[in-house]
């Protein structure tokens, strides 16, 4: 098989890796791991370690970690914490050692379309501290760190480079270390809106439609980049392909009965489904993304969430301190 | 073959009841007719005129006037002005002969979620003047009617059905005729935020999701109801099913070299397609309900020319500058 | 002094009696006392007992609580939860006695102008429950009681008085106690967006702009009417004279230095300055109404407070971790 | 007199020269001219020509041209589009010749902010190219400007100058004129969002409040900056002073009955009368600013009639149909 769906997830890269394959292990140059947490909350840390790890989950190497939330407009106060503790907790991890000077961050998207807001909301969400700490720093926390945050818009409505526009504020506030927040892609439409995507990678604005940008990484602006997302949007070609498997899945389990119908469908899960499914959905639809119909009010809490994250790895002990993780 | 994919609009019951029953004169009981207009725009009535019509395409008896419009974005100023005296004409003819008393337009749907906000942003955009008529009407231009308008909210929200608001304001304000805007579900992608449906057979909000609600129509309110409605969502198993249905007809299209893959899909579409995919997909997703990512730009645009018609229709000889010149 | 300032606040119109009477006992017919609690909140009853205290007031008899907040802004999370706590423990100070059946959330104002969108904002974040209840009873925990919530919009943008919408939802959903929410107008600019008003009078909605509208009370809906309100706005003339009356206050402090001038204003203030500088204000900014500039985020954090206090006071032993449990 | 309300129009610093000075004749260094158009706007164009002018009128040198529309909510297609084609005009007359490259349009101010939100409003409706041209020259009408346009946020939000921004940003884009667009300050609430006023003198972001911040101009960027305003806020202590100004007007027209009220409110029209009241106010309101009640549905509005101005203004022959069908 060769489903090729269109995601931004690590996660999802490992998966379709294993269902291509039909292998159980882990290619060659990846390494993972998976952890259960409470609320039913679960955290995976995909590894892609060299080359050919590279090349077989077709991702940058570093380090992606993904912080499932079973509901996200679970509102338990307790649980909420929970996921922004997990959130700061794997955030500090990937960081790593200690930055110098201020951290900027940046919040990727059109503000204007709700499903592409996670970055802009997320950053109104950042303790953002740079001016206090330079024009009072006498009155200041001391624990307090230098974070400064912006929303650079999107080339369709700013007519310059997202990535363009970041290099520029780089070189005036001259950050330690950047963090670009923004919203992603996935293959299944489970895990819209519910699922926390962190690397130490970088990003590419707007790379899913297909087109060459400029990255936000560290190669380009010279500072470590962590890029944290969230998937809001799936393509309609993905919701097809990702059916006919289930219809298959669920043949196969039932296989007696409908025997004849399984090894039919089987033909089409043998070709390049996805994009048999994207040259016929093309003429009609081009590259429709769609999104659940109540993303309004998921993107404002999962937002919520990683802005927490971000402001409680940042600051220190602002961050808790718990030695046992996850228990 | 029996797809029944969920839509609200006639236009697509219609066209099932084509393909399913191969034929291709209308059902008995139905009656239809097409119109190009300027700029690309569309019109279809489609006319259930008895019960046997109402079973074969399992819509109320009545007049069901589609209005598709090539691009929702267009914004040049003349198709826009189109747009709006088609829907205003069409909407006169619905209505028929003169009324009496106050229209009362309602607002219907979930303002806080994009995808169903179309009823209360029609309702921003139209011209209120009943409170003028009653308390100044020597001031107020003698071709304006009396109009008030109210958006009643949603069950989840306010806690109250519709239905049950709706008859509370209207035995206080007594309108001679309601018309009633909401958020539709298009079986077709291609139709979603770019099809306005005016019907004279009247509503039942959130019908989609399955519940047994209170109608808003003739029967239970006393007065006409025109329901006006533009569809923003499809859902799931919809685009699924369109998928095979194109992949299928691709296949047929190019027969002699995949003539064996179109056999064993039309196995599928011979099934109750729908129906299985629902089946399968319902573990997972239950009543997946997508809207495009661009939802958030086309509503606006869309209530704005349904608020217009509305305007034209309901006041005398009053055109789209007089309409701005009073609100 | 006859200083007759627009205010919506009870607290204020003791003040203005106190002012204007040169007396330091309350009028006859009214009683009052004072609380300060946790986080510099400050708890106001004043009780208007008879005609005579309401010809001294200007205010129906009734029971009038202010909770004083320091710091809107405030976001310490124990200084919230204290305030939604104060301000549950007086509201069901105010409700008194248990009541039969629903409770209806009034949000009036007109959610499109921040400044007046405060009852809106409000019904947004109150939990309701009486659909659940009705349809799905058994899922639900006993101690919620049945709450529906609705924003009926205002005359302006409905072209139906406000009174008469909720006198038709009354008649049909028929509550056992109405809670309704609004901006109000204050003559002090240090109270704006920081002062909560609960009362058991119900409440004229628009009735500032000096209109005659029909009020929602127990007189005209059958029901106990608790009102709860913010204010928002101040009018120009309001600040214009209480400039004038801090200007003679700070002469009189420093009276040496400045004695002619203090004699010549005060000549002023023995006018009826409010009716001067409206009159002398009118043919340019007629009612000129304002609000601070920041009042959107303002608005919103008191909208969540008054929120939670009527949650919490509503259903029995729930908690602030409870109810974003049923959110 | 010696009144110093605070305002940002060099048409109200002109207007407070004559008042001050009791002179009819403009001050040395200063030149005027005004229009009156159709549908009752106004234009005037005050020219500070030196050093004396600058001094007079407390304002850089360079053109500064005001447009004032009699009804801000006025939605008369034809009055629409005449604003926007005299703001086109005087724009163009501003820049004066051609200039070379891209054009950067700012929106500065609090996108979170409705009386802060003008900048970034009119970016929102401004025509967009620059990405277009750099990408599909072919595809584009040749007519089009290269375009770019960016909100860069306020500094306590971002907490970064947001000159700095624009200096990193300016330095990437390299454009041949900047356009910045911002929320001003008057000293007149007849003036509030009702007056743009256009300048060649460029803008120093958040100025009002005091500080001491990075200018926006020709100096700092190299490049000419235009900027164009809107007074949305005023203080309370300019509305206060205002007030007693008018009292003493109103006073002096019907002299003989208030003879002795007049003399002694003109002892305080003597005395630096804006300072005393800042000073009185300071303790309760500091610097308190505020906006009318309706500034929502204002702003909205104007954002929209400077947009087309640019847009028209920066390409050559295209009209506001034209623009529609870029948008």
């Amino acid at each position: 098989m060769s489903f090729n769906a269109r995601t931004d997830l690590a996660l999802e890269a490992r998966e379709m890796y294993f269902e291509n394959s039909q292998l159980e292990t882990e290619a060659e140059g990846v390494a993972a791991e998976e952890q259960e947490c409470d609320f039913g909350i679960k955290v995976t840390r995909v590894f892609v370690q060299n080359e050919k790890g590279r090349q077989a989950l077709n991702k940058p190497e570093g380090t992606y970690i993904t912080v499932e939330l079973p509901d996200p407009n679970e509102t338990l106060q307790e649980a909420y914490e929970e996921a922004c503790r997990i959130c700061s907790l794997e955030l500090a991890d990937l960081i790593g050692k200690e930055w110098d000077g201020t951290v900027l961050v940046l919040g990727l998207g059109n503000r204007n379309i709700t499903a592409d807001a996670l970055g802009p909301k997320t950053v109104d969400s950042v303790l953002v501290t740079r001016h206090l700490l330079q024009y009072m720093p006498e009155e200041i926390d001391e624990r307090l760190r230098s974070v400064c945050a912006i929303s650079p818009g999107v080339l369709g409505i700013t007519g310059v480079e997202t990535g363009e526009i970041v290099k520029g504020i780089c070189d005036r506030v001259k950050p330690g270390l950047i963090i670009a927040v923004d919203a992603l892609c996935s293959r299944r439409m489970e895990r819209i809106n519910n699922t926390i995507q962190l690397t130490d990678t970088g990003i590419v604005p707007g790379a899913g439609i297909g087109n060459r940008r400029m990255a936000i990484d560290r190669e380009t602006l010279g500072v470590p980049v962590i890029a944290i997302g969230v998937p809001t949007v799936i393509d309609a070609a993905t919701i097809a392909g990702d059916t006919i498997d289930k219809i298959i899945e669920n043949l196969k389990i039932n296989a007696e009965e409908n025997l004849p119908l399984y090894k039919m469908l089987s033909v089409i899960a043998e070709e390049d489904k996805y994009g048999m499914i994207k040259q016929v959905l093309k003429p009609d639809y081009g590259d429709f993304v769609v999104t659940p119909k109540e993303v309004d009010t998921v993107v404002e809490n999962i937002a919520e969430i990683i802005a927490n994250g971000i402001n409680i790895a940042l600051h220190e002990g602002v961050t808790l301190d718990d030695i046992d993780r996850y228990k």
